[in-house]
């Protein structure tokens, strides 16, 4: 890896969600942090769990809602959001997440998903009026968040095939839609490619060296690689109603393979 | 509604999580819980926010865990699990699953996935050794928890269309994948088809009357309906990788439909 130049450097954000440090999340966190700013970027690190991030939406996220009201979350965010009156440790989330050219997501694949404690940063942090709502542009594409790249690097005990695109789990993709396409690409990021490693269950040493150097390269490729080609909600290729428009897909697409964009299309 | 007979009486666990105690939410579990027990069916609550559950896995959950070694999640909740040594809170929700013969969550859809308490209770308790592990069936059809049905009921501040087969955002069906196959189905539950309640940011009084009409006939038929007809991993159609075997769908279909039986077949 080779330091960027001045006008190549960068601002990152690394969230990191997994309960023991000496963990391969911890170790991979590390590394990133690491390699990032060998390279010149700036790094600011979220590691949820050494913070004690408090993972569930409640009443107290919002300190003006008055206690006997009934809270209607989305609506509360809203306007604490508006009114700068959120929970001082949502605020300063929101404030790394603002700062940032590229977030990247740490964590272990726990049924599927992300651990609670990460969903729990996602469920506190994007709020309306911050990350989609009225007051920003519309959804999926040039929305809130528009400029910032984002990667997802997942640790999954499960071997390859059962994420490949007939594998049983489903595919890699498909399981992580609500990340790639509901979290990122909603707000207006630019989501890459995950960076996965897959059999964690028992990682032998030799694999740890390489799955660094791969990772490496990912680190590397943040701000060129070519993102997933998601379509845009106002690009033309959906009606009124947020449907994909008849026969924009290739042949013998299905599923949600629809949301992006054809090879060689765009 | 009619009273069940004594044979067809069911027991039945609803697993709730919103903040607010007047939310639709809330509503929606109080009325599943009062219109199964007035039809004769026996039912347990796991109110989430209303237990303070903790919604994050750490080394706690595993008292024997000597807090100098490293952490492996999995490892070390087999252990416990298998040990009789589960924190008390994971073990008493582990009997309450146990002891059911279905299972409801209720809880509404943020960012295309559960909240971050649901997550939470995902993650705690559905410990290797209790509900997947060497210990138990092959996940994905007749496993650990075979004999359950599993409903999700779920409320969803979008519109309908957008969660349609072309929708933007996916089908419901492909994003519920993780907690409906990824869950139910590999931990051997019967999942149905979700009950979702559509565009709940302003649901205007006469549109609840219908949906707990609509919702109550779904209760009526939790142990008659028809399930989501998922393939099952040992039935002939996934190779030993656990992928699809080629030709098994039928033509045109890509994605996560693929792990569904074709209407008409078997």
């Amino acid at each position: 890896m080779n330091e960027v130049t001045p006008r190549e450097r960068k601002k990152i954000l690394v969230v990191s969600a997994h309960p023991e440090p000496r963990s391969l999340n911890a170790a991979l966190a590390s590394f990133a942090v690491g390699h990032l700013r060998a390279a010149g970027h700036e790094v600011r690190v979220s590691d949820l769990y050494a913070m004690k991030w408090k993972a569930t939406v409640d009443a107290d996220d919002f300190p003006e809602h008055a206690p006997d009201r009934r809270l209607h979350v989305m609506a509360a965010s809203e306007r604490a959001t508006l009114a700068g009156r959120l929970a001082p440790d949502i605020a300063a989330e929101q404030e790394k997440v603002r700062w940032s050219d590229a977030v990247i997501l740490q964590f272990p694949m726990w049924w599927f998903s992300v651990p609670a404690m990460l969903k729990g940063w996602i469920d506190r942090v994007f709020t309306s009026g911050f990350a989609y709502g009225p007051e920003v542009p519309p959804p999926y594409g040039d929305s809130a968040l528009a400029g910032r790249r984002a990667l997802v690097s997942v640790t999954v005990g499960a071997r390859e095939t059962a994420f490949s695109d007939r594998g049983i789990h489903g595919s890699l993709a498909d399981v992580l839609h609500p990340v790639q396409h509901g979290l990122f690409w909603f707000t207006g990021m630019t989501p890459l490619e995950p960076f996965a490693v897959h059999g964690t269950n028992e990682l032998p040493q030799e694999r740890y060296a390489a799955t660094q150097a791969a990772y490496a390269r990912r680190l590397d490729g943040l701000f060129t690689e070519r993102p997933v080609p998601y379509r845009s909600l106002t690009g033309g290729d959906y009606d009124h109603d947020m449907r994909l428009l008849p026969g924009v897909e290739s042949p013998g697409t299905s599923g949600l393979g629809l949301h992006v964009r054809p090879a060689g299309s765009g």
